[in-house]
């Protein structure tokens, strides 16, 4: 099967220790991720071929940067060296009432100060014929979205299928333009989308069927090479304690996943990430969209147990917790 | 606004990490505490003036402990040096039926050791118009309580206003006197207490407003200078899960917080300080005596999501948790 | 009283922190354990005497492991050095839908090749009462089987109880005989025998005492040496939340526990082995088979609290949570 | 005595653990830093009266900044908040051969985007009689510089004294002008100079009085409001094994410390901001320069056994360590 | 073999990571120890039958402290439970020039409140024929000094050897007398004696063999019962690199050691403890008094690299050490 | 340029942190090594192309490393899965007279049990051009033996070059032959040898360049195939401070490096493995056989300041080093 290729921010996260607040923390654990580089080690995991591209400074960091995702198979050939900063993000895991919370510290980036015809899209693409995006790239920066806009005529013009997750972070969108002005003209390109309305994730767990393909409809008369229109549910108790659910529309029909009861949250973070990689990985593997979305699902509820950016599991760990319905009976 | 004076023990606190046991630790986190330091650190976090009072030895450790409470910008200025030893305790945290664990070590401490004479009250007092004590002070030795009572004199000569923390520790009375022997006294001088009937605690959860209230004129009546009664009521599913809420008589009313469910328990060790601290902060700053129980429970709601001793939590973190009703939404 | 001597493999256990992948981790807890050495360190803390056998080659790390022994109070005069290797486990804790996961690494170790005639029973058996072993010890080669054997014949013929605890690991049983052809000869020397039947487990949370009846006497039938029949029965309601209780048969009554709800487990590992114990220590030292289940089931239900294979526990701290009904209130 | 004021920018360092090199590091530790604020950390536990001033944007980590500075008593009531953010840089430890390594990601910090205007000098120096700066400041952007220019004036005007650690980092000067083209105009300002020429460092260790001296007038001749000029001289064996001493000349004599042979150094990060603390603290409260020489380069040699960016270390100490010859016996 | 009794005070070590300042700290190490204990722990591992005896309470840390003596195989049957603390002392790795520091909190320890009476030596003494002690007992308090006089009185009674390290810590004697007015009717009942004379540590270095027998000579005459005297020689080149040798007087002829570079120190707390175990185990298990010293002085050299306070060594690793003369070669 | 194959055993390395004893550990590092990954891994980050060839079962622990190698930019596309284990040793650092330690747990595994037949070397050398192997293999069990010989056979007909590491290790050999008459057989494909006898080690660093090369050409008479013969010269001064250098003979003349005196070690384990890897890379891509040899002894003494069994070193790096020669020179 041909390459998958993954484009965005790779952000180091640090983050302190168990349930410290930052304030209290005299050490930090490193990962690494972003939204882009997130689904792309999933999907290493899962077997396929993945490159993932991004723009970087060279430096001790980075070189630590690309060994991780290397470390999980995802080909880092394509990365471009440049710019003067890696950006990066603290994060603390809240607990109960108390939210985890991130302080982002991504600003001036060397991926903010990419310019349309930096990137080699040609090369990039060679072999491939899927590329993902997410929402967060355009909130980055005018030249991130450039770049971006770039990357898209070109996939299209290979005919490469385009998903995106619309992954929609208010308060990075500080260039000069909204979310509402840039967006449109790129989702034009996509052919699956997640989470394309913030007020839905809302509805996709409480409506019924009827009003969310309503939804759908509106969306790919909007966008008419869209064919896939997915949205997760969460459903907050507290920090500790989340519903997690999913659904799939394909023009047709809507494809409902099992609502999974996560009552102890190890790290929420990269939970819809990971989604997306599994929902490609079903839409490019699965034999129907109903295997599709519980596979999809199932992967983000083990997420949450998961430390770190990143959904560290394989599909047979997936299909394990499928099915043992989640119940999570000791492996020995 | 006039600065507040907190007197107490200061403890050194170790603990186990995590769930291990005291039995199995190799090593210990260190933190400072102390019921009437953990109100001290809090008040300051909320942008009051708080100065701390206690007696220590001076080496090390104790250049440590004070460098801790400046951190969050409580005054040390008026700690007296000498004794032998400050007070320490151990702590291992429970978890589901097995109970959190705290062995003392703080006998023969400098505090206990205080005499009348040794504190200059009216230096400690100048600029100030609020004192703070706890039941535990003379539970320590006669001679805290010796120094506790002349310090109670002065502030009610100056026209402080007094607040109290019945902090009922039964194992550490053992100098001589009883608590019923010695706390009423001490009490007289109060015009603010917390949790100043042991059974009260639970009777607040349950009861209604009007057997509440008659406990309330009770003790108003035994201390006439008392013009707020407050209740915390602990609900103890487990170790790991406990309910939350207070309630605040004011002589006419009943007003009663929201009862938090705190399903994934941190550190519950200095809950009742964080309510204490909010408390104050509250009856100070807050317009009326709902917002300040409201205030109160919730900072101490989440308190229980903290490592160690002490609220580390600023007053735009409570109102954002009250806000959000104590569900925990991601901050990013 | 006598002493018991608990005889089985000696295991290193390796386990990620928290809640870390094993392919996460760069650092690795190290404990030592084993059902049988769990057993023994747990009636070693509640005051009786106990003699641990096992093979073991010698080298820093069994150094170590018998030193972890030693602390406990366990014996380990009688452990035999030879062979080539001490099995180990890798071990990471599960949450939520992700279940644990354990590691074996214990093939061709020292207890693997242990043959009849190598251990002198005679010696090991001298001013001892009571036997232990546990199913685990035939599953993993001919020559532990035979050395077992040996040992059961001669504690029997010197007039030991002996108590089994079954222990099925289907995956261990790789020598070329399959349980159901070894265990019959061996259980027939077993006076208190738990975990029997696989589907007990289930049947004991939820038939009735009738039916529960029913398959006791069927064992007892089948083993007429056997007097007591004991099954715990843990409810998986995630790998978070277990609930946990058991029962016990003498031939005439059937006696049950409360039913414990553990919603915040630590470490689950070793449960069974704690359960076996602490019923033990109730057939030896309380004053009947009512309260030897409660007192079993109780301390079995703290070791799910406690990190580590073993139940870091005095039986002081089990009559506390019994009597506090497993609600973990505060010890201070 | 009055205070203090040290103006610089506020680092987030943070540091592998032990010898890992940053590229094998899973956890950082934090510390914070920065030439000027160790400068006034160690003033400030020398007991003088410290103000720093700095500019940072208002986060969680900034929070924790400043509690550090605070937690040695070092105020930072004048600190301005505003601009995107803190800059920070991660380090790693090297050992004989391996140099240690310093990765900057400090663009674009809050202070690089300082301008003239924004700081209220008038109120920064009430009460203070000594204004620190380093020859970082200008390094970092051409507004720093103007913002410095802007408080070297007002300090001039107000009759402070002026002291300047050179500091240089050929590297970070990128703004458009060098070094060469921005300091003499500021360098007018100094009344105490350190490391004012590269090639110094070296001399100060090998040439003789009367060189030095001549070197020293030509500085003073130059820089006419300078009555003080000191070097330090490392010789670097290994990264792990370095000499250090100093001289200082005051326009009539060559006053010279010890050489101190540090043959196990743990983090030699800070040493010179720690002689120049030290010098400060010296030629404000020591009898003569032969004594501040000496407490400086004692103090600064103890820095190299300290973790972290500052020296953590009293006057006491320092006098102990003079006593002791650096000879490091045990005290008990 | 019969057992060797070792008495004294039990403490908790409290020690900063590598080389961090206590007052940096945010965890400490665990170990326990004290001079006495230090001793039985190493004996106990060259293969001696060793029984401590001290005074403790009983609580979660005297369970680990005991638990940390018998991992060793250290009797501790004879331990005596009661009183109000166990000692503690805060401990810091020095480097370099800055010395390593400990800060004592031991007062009013259940050792310093011992009494004559307390302790059943007849039982203490039962199947033992050596009795060590060491001049910390003596300067803890009244009471330890008689309970240790009568431990003395009976010893020599039943003709035991008596060995003691004097151990001299200024800072201890506070409860009356001096060390000059105890010690000598106390040492009365020795036959060995190490470190006896403050000044012979630095003289056993340096001067020649007669004066030093000289200085022996004028010890035996004092103190008629004993047959030898041992002293150890530390050369202070720094807190890291120190040198280490011995010499040992039997009367007639003095015996010295290699004299080793410690160059990289690790630990050197109970350096002096593990010198007098090996003596110990010299005097009574090898063939002369040349091959003892050599022993003692290499197991000594061996436990300043070694973590915490106890040399963590077998007789078979010193005698490597010996044979390899502490080159220390890779064992593989 | 072409790739390199590198073929043996994979080990997991258990340490214990710091300086801590085996015994004394309740956390281990982990790592992944062997002496040929660790030419693989070094080779990978000089810029080289490496596969790395070995049997490993399949589970999480071998997935950890195989991610490690993939980090690092080996390709593990080869790697065969079989066998029932991967082999581990346990590690502890020495320090001054105590010697590091190795304990060894690998009988059994996975490339003990490898036989003739089972690796498709015809695919493995798919596209490469030098071939590296050590002496360790053949000691590891017959089956290995025969593997080797046949993929030295394969790379023979294939015309690649053959290196190999002596890397003698006495107590690996235990499956019926001697080094003596397996190895010679083996020897004869080498084109490049390093440390084929244990006494030059030793001679390397003393004799001078004429013995040197009698001792050479020895052993190019005995391997007509070999080109280039290597040493490495280690002289251990203690476990904490080694000299360490190189010599190379082509036939011709005898190059040697300088001499580098490592005064700190922090991790002296695989120093042999980086010399290799180095000197390959020379020897492919450096001028001549002097820069070769300087190259080759740098990298490998760098290694001694890296923790962990492979060299985390760039070739700038290296170069670096080369140029500041050795003496660590902050870099910032």
């Amino acid at each position: 099967m041909k390459k998958i290729v993954s484009f965005g921010e790779l952000l180091i996260r640090l983050s302190s220790p168990g349930y410290q607040r930052l304030q209290q923390a005299k050490q930090l654990n490193i990962d690494f991720g972003g939204a882009e580089a997130n689904v792309a080690v999933s999907l290493a995991q899962f077997g396929d071929q993945v490159s993932y591209v991004t723009r970087i400074p060279d430096n001790d960091m980075t070189v630590s940067a690309l060994r991780h995702l290397n470390s999980y198979g995802v080909s880092t050939q394509d990365v471009l060296f440049g710019g003067e900063r890696m950006g990066l993000y603290f994060y603390e895991n809240g607990s109960n009432g108390r939210a985890s919370k991130v302080v982002y510290d991504r600003q001036f980036s060397s991926t903010a100060t990419l310019r349309r015809g930096m990137i080699n899209w040609e090369k990039v693409f060679e072999g491939s014929d899927w590329f993902h995006w997410s929402g967060i790239t355009p909130a980055v920066s005018e030249g991130a979205t450039d770049a971006l806009l770039e990357g898209l005529e070109f996939a299209q013009s290979k005919g490469l299928t385009i998903s995106m997750d619309f992954n929609f972070r208010g308060n990075l969108w500080k260039w000069g333009k909204t979310a509402g002005e840039v967006m449109p003209e790129l989702m034009q390109f996509n052919h699956v989308m997640s989470g394309t309305h913030p007020d839905v994730d809302v509805l996709a767990g409480d409506i019924d069927d009827y009003l969310f393909k309503v939804e759908g409809d509106k969306i790919m008369t909007q966008y008419p090479n869209c064919k896939i229109v997915v949205f997760t549910s969460r459903g907050v108790v507290s920090a500790s304690h989340n519903t997690w659910s999913g659904a799939l529309y394909d023009g047709e029909k809507v494809y409902r996943s099992q609502k999974y009861d996560i009552t102890h949250i190890v790290d929420r973070v990269g939970g819809g990430d990971s989604f997306m990689a599994a929902l490609i990985y079903g839409l490019r593997n699965l034999k129907n969209h109903q295997e599709t979305i519980d596979f999809a699902v199932a992967a983000s509820a083990i997420k949450h147990t998961i430390e770190g950016d990143q959904n560290v599991c394989s599909k047979e760990e997936v299909y394990h917790f499928m099915k043992t319905n989640g119940t999570g009976k000791i492996v020995r």
